[in-house]
């Protein structure tokens, strides 16, 4: 095979990456395209119900292998796609985004083609998704395009963000050299500047020589930007205690000796804030510090002795040092840490998170604080738990997870209905990796009818490893919280949400509906409800203003931000 | 009351323009907003599935009443709305996208916020959205905000354009003069130059007197820029014959018995192409020509004298009048226009279309053809019908409407799930009017999938005015036709339709399912099934492949185009 068509040759390099479902729905635009995923080996299309979820998917998928790919049709396709690439690009998820556009002729022609404004402007969409991309490449040349796919999945792979391809339908079917796949895409970071970063080295050390009390900060991109094992040797060879923010959380073995718990400025277990703001010094990697991550704004270090590794550059105190990108800066660190550490350096025990949940009778109704402290109890080695912006991702803060767990959830973009998607788009990653590891998504009722399609893409692909636990608190509880309590904008249409399985043709599947404690326990105590050999869906009834401690906290403070006045 | 809230101010505005169901979904910042909707008399929070689907909605119901309103939230909100905003543009309907944005302090100290970037850049999502609207507004100062919303109402309706305002959750609590909303918002638009239109007038005049064999061809803007009457009159005062195309219909009375059909160039009728190919004079109003709108622009008129009269200007064989209007154009036209025909004129016979379903025992299975034939029978005077892309707004051109009816579609922007959106929107527009006013729905079991979700939004409105026809054919069948027959992509998981009214928690519904001639003439037949008193579903059981012939011809120049090499 000396020659490919242009559209295989884009799924060929996916397909190197490990990249082996597509996101996406058909549209007239990118039919011929998605005729090429079937020439690929292993290559699956994931058929899901819209654009949207789709995307939603996608992150999912890419926040368990690294990288993902979205195909929509021009125009309505890709419009209905951009909040959830928006998303992507906010949480740093690695994304593709391959949109099917009219042919050259027909927009060297501006032709008044359906799925355009109308206009003869064939550049307007590609416009507005540069706002929310890493790089983008609208493709016009055959002989560059593979070159342009090359530079475009590899700046998706590396910055961890969005990046957008257009290309046209008449190119897909055309042929480029076979032998361009046999060099892999670089995906090398660019080295870091040996000076800028041995002079980080140095202070850093310098730093750590001198501190008795340091403490080790996980934040989300440390996870995005693959330093999790680089993370891990930094607390084993320093003995430092390391805390995660809600954002960062499954961003450090939770299993490990060190491992502090969740710290969320004042919004955090007292004893948490304590040890985090009395250190003086705070090695921080990965921050990301947006409102729902840090109790708004409530850090309150006692030390000025910060250093931020980042993944584009590293701070030390007030001294920013451009381009010393952290994962080679820890690696480096990592080579002669250990002997830097203060021999006077006691590593004292780490704040304990309590994990039992107060014993109450069988029949007591549910409660949020019930559910969040009982459920670290049923999660085992290995499981991705999906939470739902709402109760359920401040709730999973309070969790804690055992180790090679991967927690999905998005504290900084907070898209509701988010989570529906990226089960579907984890499930089918999971499936590639390990048909035995668990799926476990947390999805109020409020937020899962956004996007309660998706579901139907787990019954075709009979993703068996999933469980679905549905929060039925009857509408919008955490907007009730920030606004509204009695408000009928927070309401919303009461569904049969156990009906939905059979509706979607599931294949072999199990629905519950819990509403007290003793089911709850009993629930977690049933073996063959813990082994995934089924699609699940679990409807745990709760109060409508019942919600975790965290957010009643939140919700609080963001009304006031809302409100303030300038 | 001296002074109103910034909030209460929009939505008093809005309720003088008839404007009385707002669309939307709440979000953190939008909540304070959302709470001046109930103090406003008759004003109705439809409170949607999704924002997508609220932005359908808002589209439909402006095709009703003129303008909507849609209520997103930052970012999250408004992005997932953008596909439906775009479609707005694309197929002109007037409505006004409020975004609840965060407080000018929050920007201001450009802080972390949820919904946001991560970047600190808050007009990011007003940029997106500037491509795709009439004009927009980022209010940031109290005094002027009353001016901005009025000029934005304004331009949304006089241009039936989406029109963006970002509206800040700190102002709308502040108070503006209440005495602003005793002058109404000037909706008129601006006069034509009168020497330009007189111009225009003596033109049309002349070859109006010298033409033997004129037609008037009505297209979608006649309809979306409030033309009906004028065109109606000027058919009444020349007894040309009228056509309409796919987009415009229902912008003419279709049992006016100067009504000839439906133009679509090579796709047409035999006879409605021969007549209005042969007319010596080609009157044509409110134009959008488009590829599905006409057959693949295979428009082939004998004559080189034709006539646009546009929203925005008139053109006469190959002279542009800018800013001529049509409406006042038309107007001014038909005061004299009737002395203008030449008296030699003689009003010949329109072409007859076929409205009789050919005579099959009632085992018959059902077809495309059988179906889009007989329904003619059953529509009423004043329905609105409404036919989503694909098998239905093809199969929709051969059938003919009562008088006062609205055809709602979209030809141009083509978005598969855009019509159950869009009946939701209409089912409360029709509910405000005359609760008698039937819907009725024609979507394909694939678009179903997209959006499904709104109709629990019927649910709860109890729009008992509305019937949802479900045409099943096991998938993309108008894709299938382009591209890829057996390929997977243009499958779907097949769900049990009939269970989702139960599921949503209807009230009052019906369902069936039917799949024969006989079914279907026994359902048109039922004078029960006639009277708008429930929700009903009608699933609709068709062959696979099975299309309307104009959708099969389409699909095959729509391949050719798309592979078209440069």
């Amino acid at each position: 095979m000396s020659e490919v068509t242009l559209g295989r040759y884009l799924f060929e390099r996916l397909h190197q990456l490990e990249v082996n479902t597509i996101f996406g729905l058909p549209g007239d635009f990118n039919l011929s395209l998605l005729d090429k995923i079937y020439e690929v080996e292993n290559m699956k299309w994931a058929g899901n119900a819209n654009e949207l979820n789709a995307a939603y998917a996608a992150d999912g998928y890419s926040r368990i292998k690294r990288l993902a790919c979205l195909v929509t049709t021009f125009g309505v396709g890709e419009l209905s796609a951009l909040n959830g690439v928006g998303g992507a690009y906010a949480e740093h998820v690695g994304l593709l985004h391959v949109v099917g556009v009219p042919s050259i002729a027909s927009q060297a022609k501006q032709l008044l083609l359906h799925h355009t404004l109308g206009n003869g402007d064939f550049t307007v969409f590609h416009r507005m998704s540069n706002n929310i991309s890493q790089t983008t490449a609208f493709i016009s040349d055959i002989h560059s395009a593979p070159s342009e796919i090359d530079r475009c999945i590899r700046d998706a792979y590396v910055y961890q963000r969005p990046v957008y391809v257009g290309l046209p339908a008449n190119l897909v079917d055309l042929k480029v050299p076979a032998s361009l796949l046999d060099t892999p895409i670089d995906l090398t970071l660019k080295p870091n500047d040996p000076e800028a970063q041995d002079e980080v080295i140095e202070t850093v050390k310098q730093l750590i020589s001198q501190a008795a009390n340091p403490i080790i900060l996980v934040d989300a991109c440390a996870s995005r930007h693959d330093c999790k094992l680089e993370v891990e040797q930094l607390v084993d060879a320093t003995q430092f205690p390391v805390f995660t923010t809600p954002m960062g959380k499954s961003g450090v073995n939770e299993a490990h000796p060190r491992f502090g718990g969740v710290y969320v400025g004042t919004l955090s277990h007292p004893e948490v804030k304590a040890a985090v703001e009395s250190a003086d010094l705070v090695l921080s990697v990965g921050a990301l510090l947006s409102d729902f991550n840090t109790g708004s704004f409530s850090y309150s270090y006692k030390t000025k002795n910060i250093v931020e590794f980042h993944s584009d550059y590293t701070k030390i105190r007030q001294a920013t040092f451009p381009g010393v990108q952290m994962k080679e800066a820890l690696q480096s660190l990592l080579k002669t840490v250990k002997q830097a550490v203060n021999p006077s350096y006691v590593a004292l025990p780490v704040p304990s998170v309590k994990l039992i949940a107060s014993p109450a009778p069988p029949a007591t109704p549910l409660t949020q604080e019930y559910l969040w402290t009982k459920v670290s109890s049923w999660f085992r080695d290995g499981d991705i738990i999906v939470t739902e912006t709402g109760t359920s991702a401040f709730g999973i803060v309070q969790s804690r997870f055992p180790s090679n767990t991967v927690g999905i959830s998005q504290v900084l973009w907070g898209s509701i209905g988010f989570t529906v998607g990226a089960c579907v788009g984890a499930a089918m990653a999971a499936q590639e990796l390990d048909p035995n590891r668990r799926v476990i998504l947390f999805v109020g009722d409020g937020s899962l009818q956004l996007t309660v399609q998706e579901i139907s893409t787990l019954c075709k692909w009979e993703c068996n490893n999933t469980y679905l636990f549905v929060l039925n608190n009857d509408g919008y509880t955490i907007e009730r919280l920030i606004h509204g309590e009695t408000a009928s904008y927070n309401d919303i249409q009461p569904w049969n949400n156990l009906q939905l399985l059979p509706l979607f043709n599931a294949k072999e599947y199990e629905t519950l509906r819990i509403s007290t404690v003793g089911e709850l326990n009993k629930l977690f105590n049933d073996k063959a409800f813990a082994t995934p050999d089924k699609l699940r869906m679990v409807e745990v009834m709760l109060p409508r203003m019942d919600a975790p401690a965290n957010l009643v906290a939140q919700a609080k403070i963001s009304e006031a931000t809302n409100a303030a006045q300038d």
